[in-house]
């Protein structure tokens, strides 16, 4: 459909940099695609399953889990025509821009989507995925993507990346060093993984000075596989420092299980003060991604697991959150800190102020719920006024969705166009900066926030 | 005056439903104006010393209450011109706009309002008042609703709703269940209402099992006469899930005034628990208005009691506040639970991922100060990409200023008029899905939601 | 550039009003410039050095404030040259809009200022300094400013207001009351003032009522000196009401430094409420600046001091923190206290139902942060349909750039045509109307809110 707010100058900034190669420097494809090369499944399990933006509202009007698949056979046919009978729920979501452009731009579909078309569709795209040309090399290939991050655990031992470097293909596919399970004592997978980091390394992690060297010798291991970046999520942000004995006892009961809230929180705070002290060291560049209370649905969660939708965001105070590690190290351009947030109410109140005084901060893209439309243009009109345009880490797609990519990609192009053009019309910058906002907004800000080189 | 935004698509979408009937499934109109249909007072008393949109902006700016004849004998020709001769101060706001519209519309005015036409206003509309066709009755006819929910105490007898039913008029109006005095041990009237309740229910109220079938008899009654709602008003939203043991102290200190504010709020907060489940036995749709701090300016409380335009709304945090609730009956799409906010904030970020997730929860339209054709804007353009359409529960007036009806409705089917020519401009939806989003968001929504039936 | 925002009946609107008399109520002047009238030094001591908007930009992307010439010396022309170096840092922010309106409308320069222009742009501005039409006095002239209030502490002797006042000059430059230092007992100068206040008003301040009666005679000075208006910065907003023993108590414990935070805060809330009552008394206009939290960068504040931009906005919670003070003075028409946030998610939820009630709030313009065009479309987009116009304080410009004052009053007045433009596309009033917001919302507001007179 004709989108009238790329008339003009808009659509003149939207021709010049809808073609740039794809950067994707954040994300949550699994590198095992590209390391076996292998079909995708069915469009089924494809689109719908895997992809909690869908999922959930489907579930949210009443749809069960089990009459898509999840948590039980289905025949992929059926569960595509119950989504297709619910496409009317997407109307006005990103999920449907996203799905709508997959369809018409990887698969060639150009009827709508209805209940009549369901089966249509779903042969359709199963024909393609059979295909070598939907491999997912191919795709990658296709969809003009220069760099894929994917984001993997501390403990992780690559072998899907080392074997993508091996191969005789030229896609660069890097990972991301996610060390969540071993720095949050309350994470459901601390006591093994501190067990496995120490196996691992051949470190006594008991020891405080010797744990923070086994991660070390991991964020090593990362960086030598191609990882430029690492990232943390944090629920409730309360960064700290403090002294060896207060560590040393902490560790040590942690490492008991006898920690409490508060005291796993501290712990977690101080130990994200020493992940931004070893970027300084090593030059990784840190990510945090704040504010989501992770499966608050607990008998979903209890049968399902995490990531069934039920992930939803809390306010965020980054001042205060903020204040010890920025205090240690945020005065220091050697340190790049990217900042994601779902609470919008501190785009123009808190980050953007922050980013447009200390070196180390920059503000990563609309993150998730916020990455839509009137996301984007919410988070431009918010920031750009306070922290101008190079204290943004241009765009990611934070994505598990593969085929999404270039949709999303194109939507935060569209986002930037539709934003620099009204720039230009209000007077407040000529078309020839317009132009060159857009391209670093469109892929070098991603290249060189995350520092991906030349 | 000229609407620019209608223009083109928009005008074309607002055609299609400006004259749909008008659905008012929550609002505080008063049921015994149509059970006498006796005629309205003067011009001053129907549309002035009710209204604490209007009389708190006087009052913002000088002019005494007693000027206005609230608390004090004035002649309301006086009232009027004190009204007329501040009407500059409601330039740019909604009860402007929605007192314009009942004046040109409802009233046949068409001269400016002024000092100077302050009589000619006065003296015409008094004149329509003491006509039949402006009893209560008519003008609901002439309005075009088809259906109007009332909000009752859970004691009321519903007399004036038993008049209506058995009166020769066509006219549907239903109550609305509404326990606030009877589960928050805090409410002014608690101690007297849980006396009454007993009485009235011939139980024991003392003992918990028989207050909640106490309760339960109430909600019967309600049904039974037309209810298919109840609604919850509170200031700081906090659920629970408490132990019998736990529930019985409580009641029993309760009832004894012995309760702390944190107690009063965790019974409270059990017993919201307990209204959803109830909702889930009988089928009443529940409605939670929460955040308005009322009666802050305290002066002005104790000569003139509640609702004398001192409430102000204040931060929610939907999340926690819902938790237990929602962890006990969210998952069970036979509960239909429909949530108001006062704080914007919450749009984006917490509820319209709660509604696009959880099978119970559904999101009523901009309430009170938001309800405005910027506050229309902003909930549209904040929710819709992350709930859709379909979580939303249409539009409410919320009023007791009943000729403001058709002008809030209008301003709301303006707003969604926009809205959606916004979404067909920008290439979101085609003019067919635009138009069918416009009649439910006008019409259906509102039916459907508050079960309102066929 | 010209900015299409203007086109049409916005533009109609600011052409009525871009040539009003500047009103300047409130900000940070140094008197010193026009009490000597001597020539502003170099272009970077005029523009750069002095401005935290400008070097925290050029410090966030890693420009050192040595090379800026702060707290270092340094050639002005380098400094400049730096400056113009990163100009492109700037794009898209109010800074950039101001320094570009100064360079062309006072100095002229009309050249895009890049490193190859950056000494042709230091060669033009340092000669026209060296003009006596661009001495302090000339250009206040020039830039048509009526009256400019500056900010000044309350032990100040005013000797530089006393020497504008006797010069044959006919600018109108008044005081205003800042008493931080001398109510907040945590202020690093609270110690240290409160002798002075003692000595200089021959009070025994250690006693409350005495020590209020200083504070009285120094209003009184300030009031005889020109003054209309205090102003009170507060980190964390709890105004209180306590009575004479546990004042006596907490003022006896201050002046011995022995007060907890809570303490402090208890102290200082209250006598925000006993500012609010002398105003009352007095009839000083009341300025309320809440929520900045200075000085979060703490190894800038050791080596610089306060004011180097790591000054960051927190949440404010109005209605709990003004209750204390309202509910004893916010009933009385005779108070005028206005308030400034940097916390925009209170306009629509706290700020303009608050000023759409009290007699005695009006609200301030958008501040810092969001003094910007995007800043000003969010304030009236949420503020006016709940507080009206009549309930706002106009326009402040709050700088220490005294250049930039006209750039400032102008994006304001372009700010308010295209609001005022769009209401009237909308159809929510009439040109004549608008006509009439415009001049008020340009000039008459901050006349009458600041008791500035005919």
């Amino acid at each position: 459909m004709n989108d009238q707010s790329l008339n003009g100058i808009a659509g003149l900034i939207y021709d010049g940099i809808r073609q740039l190669p794809i950067v994707s420097p954040h994300g949550h494809c699994d590198p095992q695609w590209f390391a076996d090369d292998t079909r995708f499944p069915d469009p089924a399990a494809l689109l719908i399953q895997p992809d909690h933006y869908v999922f959930r509202m489907l579930y949210s009007r009443g749809v069960t889990l089990e009459e898509l698949g999840i948590g039980a056979a289905k025949d992929p046919r059926d569960v595509f025509r119950t989504f297709a009978a619910h496409w009317h729920l997407f109307l006005g979501t990103p999920s449907r821009r996203w799905l709508e452009y997959s369809f018409r731009e990887v698969f060639g579909l150009d009827v709508p989507l209805s209940v009549e078309t369901s089966d249509l569709y779903f042969d359709e795209i199963a024909l393609r995925l059979r295909q070598d040309s939907f491999r997912p090399r191919a795709l990658f290939d296709r969809f003009g993507i220069a760099v894929l991050a994917t984001t993997d655990g501390a403990l992780d031992d690559l072998a899907a990346h080392g074997k993508i470097d091996a191969a005789d293909w030229g896609g660069r596919i890097i990972p991301t060093f996610r060390p969540d399970s071993i720095i949050n004592p309350h994470h459901p997978h601390f006591a093994d993984d501190m067990t496995a980091l120490a196996t691992l390394t051949g470190t006594d992690c008991a020891q405080f000075p010797e744990y923070l060297d086994a991660i070390r010798q991991r964020r090593a291991f990362f960086k030598q596989m191609g990882a430029t970046a690492t990232d943390h999520g944090v629920t409730d942000l309360q960064t700290a420092w403090l002294d060896a004995d207060t560590l040393q006892d902490l560790l040590t009961r942690a490492l008991a299980g006898e920690l409490s809230g508060l005291e796993a929180a501290r712990f977690e705070g101080h130990m994200l003060t020493e992940m931004a002290q070893m970027s300084v060291e090593d030059g990784l560049v840190m990510q945090l991604h704040v504010g989501s209370r992770r499966s608050t649905n607990r008998a979903l969660f209890a049968a399902h697991g995490p990531d069934m939708g039920a992930d939803i965001p809390q306010p965020v105070n980054w001042v205060t959150g903020l204040d010890a590690l920025l205090n240690r190290v945020g005065n220091n351009p050697a340190l790049e800190l990217i900042l994601f947030t779902l609470d919008e109410t501190t785009y123009a109140r808190e980050l953007a102020p922050m980013a447009g005084h200390w070196p180390a901060l920059r503000l990563g893209p609309p993150w998730w719920f916020h990455d839509s439309e009137n996301g984007i243009a919410r988070y431009l009109d918010q920031v750009v006024e306070t922290a101008g345009y190079w204290n943004l880490a241009g765009f990611n797609d934070d994505t598990r969705a593969f085929t999404s990519i270039p949709a999303r990609h194109d939507l935060w192009r569209r986002g930037v166009a539709v934003h620099l053009g009204q720039q230009v019309a209000r007077g407040r910058m000529g078309r020839s900066d317009a132009a060159d906002m857009a391209k670093l907004l469109a892929h070098d800000l991603a290249l060189e926030s995350y520092r991906l080189g030349g």
